[in-house]
């Protein structure tokens, strides 16, 4: 992999990023459910059906998204792919193209194909911290994770990075992430993986509710071994559960680096009826504008927390719901807490990771959200940037 | 009418409101859908099934919600209904309450008996403008407003007000609204009026997205007339269009006073398959934190504005769909507009009163939903202020 500067809206600083994945690979893709979607992700989409398996390569931009842009835009991807499909001796369909950051303005295709050009031809198998950086946007740090399995005497490695702080919310939620896998899995256990750490990972997370016509996440094997790693076995299990790990913290990571968040709340839900009932109150918490302010303000406000629960199409009960923040106790059966204490809730609230446990006292599935609150940075950043 | 001050919350502030209602009225009320209900709705709703038509005190204190309050907060409304009523001759289950201000925290019932006692030596036939201010809470400004209908030589005032500025979204919106029509209508027509007004009016408004347990809207008939006016007569019809008039009017000024609004935004949503798509569009838009704080910094980013739409449930294709803001063109089949002027629509962008309009392209339906920006101050009035 290499990133390089195409020199717009970045100055200096890298934006493009190429990853070249060898022959014998899987790739699991999964996309925006936007239905407003951009021209890479589109392209992307139809690319990944053909190249599985093939030498494939990732080609990345950050700083413009390239959607709403077109025939115009349509064309500009195309143009990319072909041109690093044949700097790197590939056919332009198995180039796999994602884009980040302004909607609606053409792509500055020549100075974007003078960056990948320039990466192509400084490729090096360690290069993690360089491409983690090149994705960002409003992101103020990198997120890059690893882990080492041990499978008898050998070793896999699990890696993967992300990028996105505003626009998120599940369905699914996060602008780009890639991991990568060295071990060598079949497509559909790598999909099974891949949709079991979604679900406990970036559908989990909100920021501000909106999605964008980018979201892309990808999910690598190399294929670099000579065992198929099976469905069931030992390794498959330690495998499936690291990179569910990876995936929740680069989730968490994420969150942590919302745009303007100055805290990580975890809105838990528990003894609901059904999932629906718990994902919809998770949810309806989480974005609630009131909570949002509130945690930012320091304010243990559980009137705003339980009138979000209220509004929850899926709750029609409220008179069996207790609260806990950070279990100091708030509410209990919909009404203040007997043992509420204003000078503990206010302790409480000033902590930068925030658990709020809601109990519907209805049934026994539970099911958590992470988000952020809403600060005046979190405004700033929105009403200046053009994104 | 009369209102005065329980000197609490707001200090010499009038705070507590009492109206009288005469003989042969019919009320309709309307309360929250939310399913955490304060002390006050839960009685409202319940007396409001007995009383129609008999002498009414509709009995309205602001700076304390009484909810999440439990049995305290059911007892102190039975003690203030049981007070009022007994000073005005009538039983208590003939006096509504109504409550608005901060959640949670028990009622200071002495306070505001003595207000409401005071006040109900006072009354006076024509207090409309100190009615108004004195159910105010975050809000700026009182809402009134009144309009005289001639029915042959005979006339008919409607005089309603309303408060509220955040919490504020449909299914229903508003905190609390009053409105009096000064004729004779039986308590089935009162409804269907009633009905349409909400659906004209503050059901398609939305701040916040969130909803409070105290929303409430009362609709009364004086009836102090010797003729009842009949359905589908020409006074009818007069009157219901006045009175959804006013409810129109009172909703704008909501907006228009909403928690640090700087400008109002009309959303109107154009040829939608379905009532049910086109109001989801509307309020994915008029919802979206992106798109409000956008608005609030000037920026006319219709790349938002089209992700909200795509991210709306009951929306899978937004290649038909055009975006114009104050009839500036931005989008066509979901690319940037080919007529599209960075400067035009910076310039529209800077306007108070904003009209984004969008084209669906997928059949004849429309809708529109009125709402506000996020500033800077609706963060600092909700992170500082405990409601």
């Amino acid at each position: 992999m290499a990133a390089a500067s195409s020199n717009t809206r970045y100055g200096e600083r890298d934006d493009s990023l190429l990853i070249v994945i060898e022959k014998g690979n899987s790739i699991s893709g999964k996309f925006t459910n936007n239905s407003f979607k951009s021209a890479p992700v589109i392209t992307a989409q139809s690319h990944l059906k053909e190249c599985s398996g093939k030498k494939v390569v990732l080609m990345i931009n950050a700083g413009n998204a390239n959607a709403g842009t077109g025939k115009i835009g349509a064309k500009d991807v195309l143009t990319c792919c072909k041109s690093v499909g044949q700097e790197l001796g590939i056919s332009y369909e198995s180039v796999l193209p994602f884009s980040t950051g302004v909607i609606g303005e053409p792509l500055k295709t020549k100075e974007y194909l003078n960056a990948f050009v320039k990466a192509s031809k400084q490729l090096k198998d360690n290069n993690w911290r360089k491409a983690a950086k090149s994705i960002l946007t409003t992101d103020t740090k990198p997120k890059l994770l690893s882990a080492l399995i041990r499978s008898g005497s050998k070793k896999i490695a699990i890696t993967g990075f992300a990028k996105g702080s505003g626009m998120i919310r599940p369905d699914f939620a996060t602008l780009l992430s890639f991991v990568f896998i060295d071990a060598k899995l079949n497509k559909t256990l790598l999909e099974s993986i891949h949709n079991e750490a979604l679900a406990m990972s970036f559908n989990r997370i909100t920021v501000d509710g909106d999605t964008s016509p980018n979201d892309s996440s990808i999910l690598v094997a190399s294929g670099k071994a000579k065992e198929n790693i099976k469905k069931g076995s030992p390794v498959e299990r330690k495998i499936r559960s690291s990179v569910i790990e990876i995936y929740k913290q680069l989730a968490e990571l994420l969150i942590k680096d919302a745009e303007g968040a100055t805290k990580k709340i975890t809105v838990k839900v528990m003894q609901a009826k059904t999932k629906k009932q718990a994902e919809s109150v998770a949810f309806t918490v989480a974005e609630s504008p009131l909570v949002k302010t509130a945690m930012f303000g320091n304010d243990a406000n559980w009137g705003r927390i339980l009138s979000a629960i209220g509004r929850s199409p899926e709750v029609n009960d409220v008179t069996k719901t207790s609260i806990y923040l950070n279990e100091v106790p708030l509410v209990k059966y919909g009404n203040l807490h007997p043992k509420h204490s204003e000078s503990k809730s206010s302790k409480a609230i000033k902590k930068k990771n925030l658990i709020i446990n809601i109990k519907l006292g209805l049934g026994k599935t539970s099911f958590s959200v992470l988000t952020s609150d809403f600060s005046e940075d979190y405004l700033l950043i929105n009403s200046d940037y053009r994104s």
